[in-house]
């Protein structure tokens, strides 16, 4: 599938994880099935964990990606790595949900994209940050991202 | 029943199954009940599994089929068949609900059609993508259909 | 209670069910309590079944039937005595959901009314038709009742 | 606390309870302890019972009561004694939910106010009337409290 | 993580609960991660208990905290203290649901902030305040607020 | 139908609904339609409401009654207008329960019989009664009852 | 397959539904694949209905069958058949539960069988039957059969 | 109702709450209404709040008191007020159960008492305790026990 | 690890898959990690799906496979590839359940073996066969199996 | 509190936290605050994670804890501490369930203690071990400890 092509960690033999801090390097993307269609996806990534940036105790969370793409598409099995990559990092929960956001804008440029973390509670109480980007100009892109989005929300 | 004449499928002695690669041809359509009446319909499909194309592991997903009718309707039990016929095709994701999507419109021509799809986990990431498409011109009748999909995701 | 007379159904002694096929006949409807107010009642009717026109297998569903009413409402005993007569009807889902809305339309002549099947699934695949039906004319009661109905689809 | 004062059902040593017809002279208000700000409250009240007014057997539903106010906010005590008037009171349930809310405003005089009733089913079919009642004139009130109601509606 | 320099409240070895009136005093801050950027952040807090004013009797009930901030966010272990400063506090819901909104914004100073409180039941009864509170001016940045609000509550 | 005969509540043209005290009276039976086959029947009775002995509030609960039969069953039309008697009388919760388990076996003398009660909570707390009563003598039919209940509970 | 030869319903073109009274002769069986080898089966049949045999109104419920096989097995598409006989025929839900019971026994000569009814409410009431049949003798095969029961029950 | 002669606090019009230290003092009893007969309740208390020994932060969770009464019942008010007498009181989870068991013990001699503790997790991890109480002697009465709290599990 | 050493399928860098008809050959086992102790695994496998043998037509359902191991474990990775090898292969839900426990059992010599099948519904009935196979003689080793199922059940 | 002397986690200034292998040195206890009597305690840990031996990929998944005390307890912020001693260690699952109850059997000589794991899915199937660990002779007291685990396991 000339799609896949280039793509180094989906199929690849050996997979060697990077824990220690968040590395974009490890994302992939491939080109959009599509382009033109309109159309959204969301990533439902239930097992992010990282440190707390002061007491350095775990945290446990889901993290939710959606956007609608412009040319490329985030290869999930990269995406894996790359959280992964925050595993023996500390950072507070509202600078993960927007530092992943900004990783993926940069590597996807896409039309519009949000990303939502939904923490387990500390102290009795959860945190849930959400973040959203969209592409500089063109209104009309903008609406219609907002709209597909609607349509998402209404179904997960 | 008129509407049921010329269904080779429903209700047919024999039925073979195409398994190996996605086939429009076996989409069949029977007229529409109410045209020019405002109604929408669902079709929820919670037992799709095609291959992935790089790995060849079986995938498993539901896919929800919504439409805004104008001539014709998909008739369920061929829509079953060539369901069936992505069995043992390769294919990511993205690009099966974005192909069901344009077979549907191209047997249909309806007024709006969404396919979504909701892929069971891998490495423990789901991935769902969502299509959107509206007949060319007459932004009236897009209104209505956007409408029309409102008050189905409120219900379902 | 001025309101319940004429009403045959409810409170009659003898009730016989006509369960061949559809009959607009068995609908009674009594007076609007508040005419004038802006409120809309949604009726749950869980235990709907017919029969397939094509192979004669029972099929379950469930209807939700939604109205902004306007001079009369439906007396409910009236209704699960039509909704009975089709127990040994042949139709197609689709067909089912317009005639039902259309029956009430012409019994209630209500300022919007809405039908939603539910059906089980048949081959793995359920259907879910949803009509709507509006007074013709009057775009702001139009709007009035698009409004009740998201007050209560955000309820139920 | 001042505003508790003149209030006769919260704290009082005997409670007797009228049980056989509707009267809003139980209900009572203490003031609005934000006056001027945004705020929207829901009471939702799960055991309430009245007769059918033609047979006489017991009904039983969910009364959601949700108010914007204005200068005056419900005693929730004297609501429940209040609704627990209807207890041996015959009316059919699309006159409850419109009673209840007129009585209501008498009460608070409200920006907006909304009755939803879910009833459970009798011959298998639920009825859910809800009323929606404004305050005359000012349209920008309208639209904060609509948009009041929205935020509610997106949490309950 | 220069952002944490000066939290009392977070890691500190000794930490002593006051339990008797609600103290903003308690509360503390720290630089929001990325100004500019659009997102929204909310805090569900399960463990909140205060007194009947009138009664005295223990009321029990979860708060959700929610607010799209300018500069500031509140660091959540001071939230948690602040919380429990009403444990033996006597007040209506309705006034501590608005007191914990002004308070917030008093600390913050947020583009948007909505705080909602659920309640368990009183002789059957369960009272749920909104309150919404918006910085002033600056109508551009309120409507991007509702937005993200809109896109929160289309998750949680 | 035979077993239908001498039924007086099921079918009957006037109802008239006692519902000041407790009138076993009401309750009627018909014969075991399989005396001497092991079956047990459970009766779910989510509408039970009575009144506060001591403060006269109303109580609302859900009974279930499970039975297995000897040579009578309780028929349900009557056992709902027994249940209505209670509507406007005091008891404690543990007495209900007790009273409804010994009217039924003065009814049906059946092998086996199990009451319980699940009351709506009263400031905060839940009251939740069972009792059991067998037929006296022959520990081997209290030994097949006692399998008849678990067969049944692991399913309810 | 072999044991799939003789089969009438399963794989016929065409079928014809009869709908007025129970049919016992509509039953089929397959051989038993693993004779001798301990293992049980539950068939989920959540579509039955039949009517009340004093007021003809229509019934609605879910039957599950669960029997540990003797010699032979209950082909399902027969089993439907036979559950769509009872469509318009009158009968109480006991008599019912134990008819089925009865049939299944006839055709199965089955080690255990267990047929569990649970029907939808009429006047507020639920009825759930369930009876239990064994075959005689070998109290050894009895024991087997209900600790089969017993693990089917930890899991269904 | 002479069983609820000499309660205190049950419809009296002042109540005061002690909320410092646990008192087994405030809790009363009324004579079991049916000494002799094979009954159990259980008492579900969402409201259970006490503080941390060590650091001092408040914990909540739910109690669960079931208890086979012999001549007293506990009264489900005074219980109310004697579990919110451990609001401000330090203890861990595990000690808090073991101590209701035991005053309760005191209070009732029941044929059998059981508590059992659900508190919200801390640092991640949610303690469970559940202490279990017997009268001494009798082996009958406690097999009895045992039986009613395995009916009673297998419904609650 | 040593326990891993000898492992075909796990961390193997090209997979192929067959699809065709189900091959024991497929599955691997790893030393018990404990032997001796007292332990039991279960397996969910939610995407098993094969084809009916006289229609062809594909079946989707849940496979849950728990065992008490003795000298051996399966490998989950290998278990996978041996559930795919069903995908294209014709057999009745019961023979397919009957034969996974007979592969395992000659795989592991396991002291005890129980597969579950949860098969989608057909024509509206769901079939759910449970098999139980246990080594030969020893029946204290029995009866500690028993017990770990037991501990296993009441907890999924 | 005597009982909480000596232990230095918990109430500690300054937490280290050990990532990399499971150190049972971190395990503290305190006395059973109940000696002799009959209880049980249930410890749920939804945040564990570990890495696969062969790939490294991180596991997650819930860990179940229960045990029925003889002299000492397990103090819950030194439990946090040992299971995240697990974060970068390589181990299957089977292995970390019984290594988890032998580290806590060595801590705390329990008369009977449980561990279940409930791991995320992985190639589609999820791993759920339970281990089980009984204090050598007196079979009097471990079937007290039996009998604990059913009321608990009838309970969570
Ligand atoms: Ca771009
Ligand atoms: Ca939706
Ligand atoms: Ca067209
Ligand atoms: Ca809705
Ligand atoms: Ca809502
Ligand atoms: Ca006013
Ligand atoms: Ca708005
Ligand atoms: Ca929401
Ligand atoms: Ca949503
Ligand atoms: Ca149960
Ligand atoms: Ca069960
Ligand atoms: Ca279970
Ligand atoms: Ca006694
Ligand atoms: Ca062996
Ligand atoms: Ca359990
Ligand atoms: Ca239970």
């Amino acid at each position: 599938m000339s799609d896949a092509d280039g793509l180094r960690a989906l199929g690849s033999a050996r997979t060697d994880y990077h824990l220690d801090r968040p590395d974009a390097g490890l994302l992939e993307a491939f080109p959009n099935p599509r382009p033109g269609a309109a159309w959204v996806v969301g990533l439902d990534c239930p097992e992010f964990t990282s440190l707390c940036p002061v007491t350095g105790q775990p945290d446990f969370g889901r993290l939710l990606i959606d956007y609608v793409p412009d040319g490329r598409c985030v290869e999930s099995k990269s995406l894996k790595l790359y959280l992964f990559s925050y595993r023996n990092h500390g950072a507070f929960h509202e600078a993960c949900v927007n530092g992943v956001a900004d990783d993926l804008v940069g590597l996807l440029a896409p039309v519009a994209l949000r990303v939502r973390g939904d923490f387990n509670p500390r102290g009795g109480i959860a945190i849930r940050p959400l973040a959203l980007r969209f592409a500089e100009g063109d209104p009309a892109r903008r609406r219609e991202a907002l709209e597909l989005f609607e349509h998402y929300d209404r179904w997960r």
